[in-house]
């Protein structure tokens, strides 16, 4: 019963797999190797045009990396007022980009909207030194608390964005969990909605480490291959990483690994749903799912073996409210969630 | 006959097993979960005494973060001149310090001497800001041409270094191919010596990336925990990086393979020795090996498969200068390295 | 009619004086000579403790490195919604400090309150690195929006950064104006209160280019003297900054300065509350006025030589809401405004 | 007899004239103010072409923030041996490069050579990512030990620069001392030359703090009004440091008041070469002159009141060697250097 993160699930079969067979003589260092470069291929196919990828090990390198492409002295970077960026990667995008600012929207349900952009960004007057100046928005997706951006959505938030020239960066932490929920392409969840930057998540889907940031338009890697090396991600062995990654994206093995941990999630919310001793703020839309629980059951629920963490209720926004006996709690399922864990953590409710 | 780099060889197989039985169900990330203890523990046992350890995925975040930790405004890390920090790395350790100097000093046979460092440590009169100060010396272990500092040579440095206070940090990319050569246990080459802060590198020796900052005095690790969250360095499937010490680090394989990696560049010595269409500068002490040869036989190597690096002369002093129709070139040997490849080779000069 | 800001206004007769007095002849460089100590020891007298003082020129640099003595991986300054530091620097605390966060609250009258700084807080849980961690507390005092903390607010709010140990700086560029309105002394505006840091502004009140951080425990100046030096902000003829100090702060002058700047403040307020084309969100109590006047008026004003800023209104908290044809302005009085120019301007609205 | 530094000669008449009359009423802040302009066409008139012009406060921030232009990760600025941005500028530069590295070229009488940068350049191969790259060059002019590149020299060493397209920033904190010396034109000795971006220093010759960065070609300015503000060097009361420009610039005052202390310097050599008891390894080619004396005399000429620094001789390559008798010591001359002070000095050898 392990709900509290899907990066404690360890990594699939097939990515093992992959990453052994690599293990086969020698290969030169630094992504200058056949499976670094058939990946790369893999990756263009995937987003149906030639496509930039860099690896790297882990999400915020991948997030601060992106966005330090487009640092510059002043730069302000817009996120959600609960961006992973913003509140669990302790302070690496500011440190990656020289001090740019995080520019925290609240927005519903997890997203920004571009009201909400279009506000923060006009308190940056244009050319007034003092206040710095926009440099870039980031979106995750799908979310931080499990909602996923439609389309329609991201693309407005494009055409705010464009009025300043700021390039869109996706936080894909769990890419593909968005990816088959909304039941779209690749290409059209990203570029063709107005993405230019995209941090392509696999550990969190059943790699073990393996980030890529993924540059739409190739030649706007700006500085990325020497920000990468001053970071000390460039990793030597650079083919175990391109190995996990393909293994992975063969054969829509990611998306059946997002899949489940999506199907997961929404038995998870059925059985809340039918039970009398907690109940759903929202229908989770990925592989999150925030429920409400009695305060008093929780140690109960920790003690049977279940791990899950506490999460602030504010940006939750449910309709209703929680009462002061109440707390909310985030469930993430993942590619080894079992019905099992699901029926043994519902029974403890 | 590839002797580009070690990190060329992929991983061991042990690493590799170790790396898939890791691979059993759940367990908490960043860290947290029993194999990461478990080796903890045994880095303690192996130095003799109780150290901090944090893995890292890189040597040079290793050897960043670890210089990090003395980082202070004008701080200057005193270095070789042909260190990895100095000349390998494209500015992660002055990135990583916030802009310190890396300040570097000549040496015969790729080490620093006492006298050397007091010299540029007397560059920085105390208390006076405009020089800014020193903050750490840093040693490479075995060093960038394959030589290696013997105890008492480690010792010396440390004496000076204590005149200012300076922390000893030893780049151990090649820890065990030093340590075999020499002969003595992992407590005599680092804190028994006077080292403070050691880069132990497990992926040039047999892991796919595996590195640690070991931290012999555990209270002076600082703000290292949050210097590898900040750096985008903290895995959030972190027992990956600790099974692959655990295989390394068990029933003595880590030294098995630089026995076996320094083995190799001794009978390439002593081919060389023998052959009238090469020579050598000095004997290799690890697993480097650097040999001169003709300039107009180099092409011909390459294409008959033969991958290995041109190295600028200076560095070696060697006794004989090399005459204009001749070329240095560094030959690095791993524990895949077979004997065959080294005749094959051989038979190219 | 220069309401734009008190930077318009030039320096004092009395300041301007004292600078050429002090250019006889030769003196030490960088702070080491007479005047420079004679300053430092009339700031420990206003101070009524012997205090560190740290000369730089500009408040941006001022409050930056007052910041960086605190600065660690990871960390978070809060602050206003409106803090100068957050708003109006581009930067420069995120950049001197290395990439520490500002954590903007918000609050109204422009400050921020005990409550709102401990839900702040709350959100850095201990010792989880992914969050980051507290740093420093600071308050601009006269705020933002020329309103004035009373000694019990300041010292509410240093009992909230006792929690976690942080350290409280407060931003004075206009530490004057605020002194002569509270009627209290510099101490029990300061240190008394509980702030541990000081940006003491002189620049904004009749200094040419006058700031000093003002470190109340001397123990607790940090790298502050390493810092200012790497960030070019040791004066070589740092005589000229003492200079300007010690005619500012003899014979009360700056506190004389202060109160004609507050008084003209008072005036304005008088005016606008009589007029029937503008009207007073609230009174000032420093040197800056926000007023609300008809929008199709600001064109003519400025065209007849009124110099001023349109202001965000949204930190006002009016009692009464503009309506759409109106428009918040601010109004800063200084040293130089005369009652001449108020009655011209009022004339405008 | 004050011959510690040039800094410690205040500021001359003329300049404190200046800054007195430019107080005059209210001006706008940040430079958007008529003497600012006035001095920035001044500068193009000096210079024979439109300049792009930035006041800072002191000389570490002009070339810090000069250097900071071509900033990128991996950087690598080259300079002298001893060049003040190396030495005497608590890694400013690193700092506000974001961790560019200085690397530093040992050469005769002060100056790199086109031979030296060359090879020093060579050891970053080009798009080798390890290695970092090349960003800049930069020299001082007059040099730390006080000769003078000559225009062959200085487009000699844009030449070698011009290879790898890099900037040639000169160092001008005694600009003026070395302009007199050589007896051309500002343009001859910088952009004619090949120099793209100059620190134009006035505090050592008689402001008391005026520097400018001044770049040749304006498109080519970058960031600089942003990095600029983030560095909390753009001052509020900008037209003081204009007003100083203004009368330092005015009927050829500052090449007056530096030929005044090249003349000094070159009285000064004379006497010693005169005496027995001290001798010259080269003559002054502007206003530092360093002697050798005896070491026994230094604390007594201390005690009758000259301050002067001794130097490390290194440098200096002088013909004679020094005895383990004799110390090097500099001698600075400045504006306010009389005769008497040198006569007076000379007759404490």
């Amino acid at each position: 019963m392990f709900f509290a993160s899907d990066n404690w699930a360890g990594a699939s079969d097939r990515v093992m797999a992959a990453l052994s067979s690599a293990n086969d003589g020698f290969a030169p260092a630094y992504g200058d190797d056949d499976i670094s470069r058939r990946v790369v291929t893999r990756f263009s196919e995937i987003f149906e045009r030639e496509v930039a990828v860099f690896f790297v090990a882990t999400g915020s390198s991948a997030n601060s990396l992106a966005l330090a492409i487009s640092a510059k002295p002043g730069g302000a970077v817009f996120c959600h007022d609960e961006a992973h960026v913003a509140v669990d990667e302790c302070g690496c995008p500011e440190f990656m980009t020289g001090g740019s600012k995080l520019v925290r929207i609240q927005g519903a349900n997890g997203k920004i909207t571009p009201d909400g952009l279009t506000k923060a960004m006009s308190a940056f007057a244009e050319g007034f030194v003092h206040n710095g100046r926009p440099q870039a928005v980031t979106i995750t997706q799908s979310t931080e608390i499990g909602t996923v951006y439609e389309f329609d959505e991201i693309a407005a938030i494009k055409r705010v964005a464009d009025t300043r020239s700021l390039p869109l960066h996706m936080d894909g932490a769990r890419f593909a969990n968005a990816l088959v929920s909304l039941g779209v392409t690749p290409a059209e969840m990203t570029w063709k909605a107005g993405v230019d930057l995209l941090s392509f998540g696999g550990t969190k889907n059943g790699c073990w480490c393996a980030e890529a940031v993924v540059v739409f338009d190739k030649d706007k890697a700006g500085e990325l291959a020497w920000l990468r090396k001053r970071a000390g991600q460039l990793f030597s062995k650079s083919r175990f990483i391109a190995a996990q990654f393909e293994g992975y994206l063969a054969d829509d093995h990611w998306l059946d690994l997002a899949r489940h941990s999506n199907a997961m999630a929404q038995k998870l919310a059925d059985a809340v749903e039918a039970s009398d001793n907690a109940w759903l703020p929202a229908r989770p839309q990925a592989n999150e799912t925030f429920i409400v629980v009695k305060k008093n059951r929780i140690e109960a629920m920790r003690e049977a073996g279940a791990a899950f963490y506490e999460w602030p209720a504010d940006g939750q926004a449910p309709d209703q409210a929680l009462n002061s006996e109440e707390e909310l709690i985030r469930l993430v399922t993942s590619f080894r969630t079992s019905e099992a864990d699901i029926e043994n953590f519902v029974a403890l409710l």
